[in-house]
């Protein structure tokens, strides 16, 4: 026999697509949604629709935003004068939680990626590029996660703003705070002896 | 500032409501929903919807099903003479993943519990009783898990059918296979010894 119904079934799938969804997860997941009322799936299958309805791109930074433009870029207590060049929205919040950075912020939406045939044209590149050659940017700071693919976004911006005479730095790379040299790894090890500091 | 828009905060909450999802998972969900194109988010809100729409409980065991009376109840395969009261769909499930049980089901929708306020009339007790009363039952399997809400559940219920002249069996708990005597816990090891057999 079928063990769950056809229904249930797509009902599944539809959450194990789901990033860190698992199996067992989506079954939980399923069920939890016939235990809900009529009303709870009405509102539920209602927000889903309006987030993917009313949320958009910065027409400035590219960031997530129900505003054409977003509240960051719309701010006059933010130094425009600086843009910070992150990956995915995520890592604007991740940014915006240690307060300490005032500066703008520019979404790549990705990283270049042969491998997954994703080229420079599949990303804000060309936005950023558009917000550089305003004289009011001063300092680019390239945030992408260090990994083959964030290198090669980073190299490949970085050689694209040299005509704008801006300063392009990157984020420092080295051992967490609190963390322990014996675990960390060779290369972020490297990294941390390679970007030392005089104190 | 706030670090996310109305709609997707809405949206984190949504999913961070489901079992097993916590703050972390719930942000990378609400992420992949915007992720998606607008005909997938058309598709997925469908498919939560269809499935709360056609998905209700058998007439007879109160499984769900899409049908009246569903495929275990309607096959003519299956030992109507034998009933496996369990808790929730999910442990239907289970037991037939052992393809080793050719009876019935009847599940109770949860345990008696007063703690939860969750009393026998909250439960599919009374339809239980009811497809008892019929002459073609003669065993009752409990299926219920071993806990305290649980054993109260699988006493009141053994109580009720007494009268019906019916065996009322339970199902056997000890160590499971595989598992190791140092680290079973002390009621698991209580009751493999109680359930001892002769070989």
């Amino acid at each position: 026999m079928m063990l769950y119904t056809q229904s249930f079934s797509k009902l599944i799938d539809i959450f194990r697509k789901m990033p860190g969804v698992g199996n067992k997860s989506a079954v939980r997941m399923a069920y939890y949604i016939l235990s809900l009322s009529d009303s709870e799936v009405t509102e539920m299958v209602n927000v889903i629709r309006q987030a993917k309805e009313k949320i958009g791109y910065c027409s400035v930074c590219q960031n997530t935003t129900e505003q054409d433009v977003c509240e960051i870029c719309s701010s006059p207590k933010r130094d425009k004068s600086v843009i910070c060049v992150v990956e995915q929205p995520k890592d604007v919040v991740a940014l915006e939680k240690t307060r300490e950075y005032y500066g703008t912020y520019h979404v790549l939406h990705g990283c270049i990626s042969p491998m997954d045939s994703i080229g420079p044209e599949d990303l804000k590149i060309k936005e950023l590029l558009e917000r550089a050659a305003s004289d009011e940017v001063k300092e680019v700071i390239m945030a992408i996660s260090p990994s083959i693919e964030g290198e090669a976004t980073t190299m490949y911006i970085s050689r694209l703003l040299k005509p704008f005479n801006i300063k392009v730095t990157r984020i420092a790379y080295g051992i967490p705070v609190g963390g322990d040299l014996e675990y960390a790894d060779q290369i972020t090890l490297a990294k941390a002896i390679e970007g030392r500091r005089e104190i």
